[in-house]
């Protein structure tokens, strides 16, 4: 945080950049945010937020060991809640608990993470999701107010993304009405969980439900697993910290084992189904699919969690890029800026429009999830597989492009990028868990094809299909799909592109099965075609999406946002148009002069958003407490910045470490 | 190290993986190493290096603070380096002090690196390529039997790929003999160079030499930076650490500023041009020429280095693979070997192939760099730009493969792959440095198409080009490659790619001169392309050099290996030929049903290579104590080692950490 605080001229290579924008970088803010009311909500809270005076941290946290990094942490994570407890969520409104605005002004605190994160990211929305109205209203106003503080236990160290294979056992007790928890195995010790290895003193636990001598698969339970006075686990439990990660250094992921830990019988999330006294499991009718809730809802902020993941890497790498010069293009003049590099710009300006898509995809798919969630309280879950497929690729897609995106970002910033105070590193290491965690990418890309397969033989059927696959019906008699070089021709043939890669894999298991397989044997062998199927379906949905939600966004606005969005928009399809070329090349009539103009499409568009880079980064209104960047801040003082960052570290406060003595000194003359 | 001292019976799914192998592994490893008699030297040299009874480490070096970190490494490397000097040169001949065998077997003392690894690595080869014989006699057997301890230091904190424009300047003063260095800005401050932060008390200096009022342009110059007795910076240095990075925690990376600090006129290193004692400046007829050495030399042991590191990441992926089982295909059946699927393969055998490949290219490589070495000593440099150009993109492909191969690997193995423990993580932070040092991969490839633009110019001439780029005079008048669907046919398709997109780029020059730009201009605006018909021409050669050494090799060998090792050959080339399907596409005549067949050929590879996957990365030889993996050990015991490891953290060193009395306690009741 000190680090921002220094005061600096704008470098002038940045603040020359500034002058050549030639729209109003508000009126993008305002698209981003969903409006200027929100904008300005959003810059209230963030005020609040980095109001701290001058000193949240002496020594930057990454120069701690891990241990005082955790104990950094907690201690800047009671400030920071306390503010959200007691005046943030006064302003969003305490339903909007969740809301991605609050969560991202925690990046002005920890450069990795917080160990509370995960209280109100899982612990609190599974509480919410599968509590009884008396369980609501016993747990819920203690978990807002933080008064207990909960991780969310689901993953084994045996067992990820198989639910059914997980171990825990809750063997219902009806003598004591308890039930007991037990850890058969050492694959059956929980794993993973944020919060859970020294902080929490309760935890919301999956568990295999046996009563009456039966089993009735996962359910969720509600477990105190330390004393509220002392904080020692409790008898019967064991509880730690799982060890070092590539990120969330600071955010106490632990393991839970049980050994017959008993809870009484109303600790059961009862919502979906119950045990009663006797032990007689009842289950609500739509139980299966209910239990979803939780995780889509996770999966659809994750989309939007990415967006803002590579608006800050765009941010940080544009602003560098207008800073830093290099070579020579004619002799005797000066360096260029990077930024002026083609291959510089390929790597960066996909960045800026992948922001936006992702944001407006995620918006849409919040809309559509509250549109299913309200259709499933009035008992209608029909379009419950449809969100399903959609979070799930969106969720992989999304995440696997972001961390993609944000590494070029940092390959674009050179060794500088190599830095930790860059922040690169750290959001790279931050992206690259979510790509795994809440579902791995090729597992995800599978569920979707699962659906994708049944779409294909209902419209082979000719039975309707739900809207966002109802491009197969166009598309799936047609061989190969017209050519047309234009934006619009360029969604047709993702979709014919989508449509033809199902086709193929459907004709596939056909064969296979035909050949005398079983059928899992024929999906199984046909999984690699299926997830590139299911990615082709996915970048339909968000590039017809992104272009839908721009041309309504910019109807009414300046004829200046109209036209560099409008180039924002193209540079997405043209690049992925590019980057899938072997896709179009087979399903479409695409000839090489076609690949030739379609280059030099994309090079047009480069050179016309160039001199709007920078405002288009400054446009995602990004504070530089948030950033916590030497190479991205506003003022573009990337040097000055890294060399006062050095100066922080610990191995500068002493001239001779004292190891030169002790070791180095007798090594050198040979006495060691 | 600690964690891989615990006995445990193997798992038993690898004890069966093993049963399944039908090849000699043995056969395989001396291939590696080059023949049997360099396996058992290196066996030899190993295990003097394993040999560390049972406590290098009480405290896993990740959970260290930075500075801990340090420290820590400096106490190793004594201990290392002191086996080094004493033991292992006298096994490899001082003459092959850098020879990867005896830097790889570092790795059993250093998760991360030590803070003496560019000492042999960059401040001697630098010392060797650029003295005088007299200055060799001096500084040498110092360096050599370490009495002094050197770091590299060329890169500023503004400047890096372009050399010329470096801004530290060496003035001679011939009065008394002596040359003035200077920083004179921010950006000239030294930058990044290993081992010069804390550490080393001389360095070789890159800096603008001075005389007579004229500027010379780079030369280095050797520099005591510290006393030898205090280790105190001398007068006129200031030099220190420069914060924390995503990899190379403990290599103390270091900044170096002068003020107007003075040496005397022999400490410039005087091989290739001098100055002398009345400050006229002499240079030698091959100097520009002659100082690229260290910088190939460099480049050259990084494709070795890079095969090293896959073959780390797919034995740590692979074993884990077998081990893991997840998800149910059939109902009531056991969990399947995460190996068992295909998309599991898909990412895996790849990166056995890969090792092969880059390390059998890597020894061609080196070679070739003897041969154009001894060349030049008698005077002969024409071989030197064509092996420029291969050093420059085989070091760019092989370091950005490698970057990806990793990262695939560590998805492979979902959530555990991101913990520390698992050497992922740090297989990939390392590799993500060598993607950018010593050469970005952009500005490389960039280098690699001013040769092949030439050639194809020399070519279109009638005139002759060199061996790796002889296809250009075969396939630079041909349209559309037929395409044959066999090994060969596929690497006479990729030199019909590689001509034809260094084809494209010329015309795309051309054509913009011709519409009035001039050549610096179209040169820039046609980079994308170029970098991508440097990348082919790359692909070219590794290609055709893998396979064409494993055919020599396999000649005398049994069956069963010749078989494998075709396979893996195989799988490389189709892996390729899919991954460029577009370029296929468009530079050959495959067609539809061509593409299948390929894609059936590349399943019936995996399926092939399955049951010996395992035999192939045990092929590699890898130590448990250099692989430093809880989850590719060679016992399969991936969940014990993750607990055993997990427990080694000091957040579980005690039940209830002491922020929870200072922080959480009152914040959780209010009163914070």
């Amino acid at each position: 945080m000190k680090a921002n605080k220094t005061k600096y001229d704008v470098n002038p290579d940045l603040a020359k950049e500034r002058l050549k924008c030639n729209f109003n970088i508000e009126e993008v803010t305002f698209i981003i945010d969903g409006g200027k009311e929100k904008t300005l909500q959003r810059k209230k809270i963030e005020d609040i937020a980095l109001n701290n005076g001058d000193s949240l941290d002496e020594v930057p946290e990454e120069c701690l060991s891990i241990k005082e990094r955790y104990e950094n942490a907690v201690r800047k994570s009671c400030i920071y809640s306390n503010k959200v407890r007691r005046e943030m969520l006064e302003i969003t409104g305490i339903e909007n608990y969740a809301s991605p605005v609050l969560r991202r002004t925690a990046d002005a605190f920890f450069k990795d993470i917080s160990p509370f994160m995960l209280h109100l990211g899982m612990f609190v929305p599974a509480l919410m999701g599968q509590s009884t109205p008396d369980q609501l209203a016993e747990w819920l106003p203690k978990a807002l107010d933080m008064q207990i503080i909960g991780a969310y236990a689901q993953t084994e160290l045996g067992h990820g993304t198989f639910i059914r294979g997980l171990e825990t056992t809750a063997t219902y007790d009806p003598e004591k009405e308890e039930f007991v928890l037990h850890s058969p195995t050492l694959t059956s010790y929980k794993w993973w969980a944020g919060g859970l290895g020294t902080t929490a003193n309760h935890c919301v636990v999956m568990a295999q439900l046996y009563t009456k001598g039966e089993c009735h698969g996962t359910h969720l339970f509600i477990v105190q697993i330390r004393d509220l006075d002392t904080h020692m686990p409790l008898n019967g439990i064991k509880v730690g910290e799982i060890g070092p990660r590539m990120g969330f250094s600071s955010a106490d992921n632990g393991f839970l084992g049980f050994n017959q830990f008993r809870i009484p019988r109303e600790n059961m999330l009862m919502k979906h189904a119950k045990v009663e006294k006797d032990g007689t499991y009842v289950k609500s009718a739509r139980h299966g699919k209910l239990t979803y809730g939780t995780m889509v809802f996770v999966r659809v902020t994750l989309v939007s969690e990415m967006s803002f993941n590579i608006s800050k890497a765009a941010t940080i790498a544009v602003r560098y890029s207008a800073v830093r010069r290099q070579s020579e293009l004619r002799p005797n003049e000066p360096e260029p800026q990077i930024l002026d590099y083609p291959t510089q710009q390929h790597k960066l300006f996909i960045c800026i429009a992948t922001a936006h898509a992702f944001q407006l995809t995620a918006s849409w798919l919040w809309n559509t999830y509250e549109v299913v969630m309200a259709d499933m309280k009035k008992g209608n879950v029909d379009a419950l597989p449809e969100l399903h497929a959609l979070s799930s690729c969106l969720k992989a897609v999304s995440t696997s492009d972001a961390l993609s995106h944000i590494e070029q970002c940092r390959f674009a910033c050179g060794g500088h990028g190599y830095m930790l105070s860059s922040n690169l590193p750290f959001l790279y290491s931050f992206v690259a868990a979510t790509r795994t965690y809440e579902g791995d990418y090729t597992v995800l890309l599978l569920q979707t094809a699962r659906f994708l397969v049944k779409a294909w033989e209902q419209a082979e059927a000719g039975k309707g299909v739900t809207q966002t696959v109802s491009y197969l019906n166009q598309s799936a008699n047609s061989k190969r799909v017209n050519w047309d070089n234009t934006h619009e021709g360029i969604i047709k043939s993702f979709q014919a592109i989508a449509a033809g890669k199902i086709a193929q894999c459907v004709k596939s298991i056909r064969d296979r099965i035909k050949s005398g397989m079983d059928y899992e044997d024929a999906w199984l062998m046909t999984t690699v075609q299926l997830v590139g199927a299911a990615e082709a379906h996915c970048r339909v949905i968000i590039l017809s999406t992104f272009s839908s939600e721009i041309r309504g966004m910019t109807k009414t606005t300046s004829p200046e946002l109209k036209q560099v969005l409008n180039q924002v928009v193209e540079l997405y399809s043209v690049y992925w148009a590019l980057e899938t070329l072997s896709d179009l090349l087979q399903y479409t009539t695409i000839n090489q002069e076609d690949v030739d103009s379609l280059r030099v499409w994309y090079e047009e568009l480069l050179a016309q958003l160039r001199p709007n880079a920078v405002g288009l980064v400054d446009a995602f209104d990004l504070k530089d407490e948030m950033l916590q960047s030497t190479l991205g801040s506003y003022d573009g003082r990337a040097y000055e910045r890294l060399m006062e960052e050095a100066l922080k570290s610990p191995l500068n406060a002493e001239p001779v470490n004292h190891t030169f003595h002790k070791y180095l000194k007798p090594f050198l003359r040979g006495k060691l």
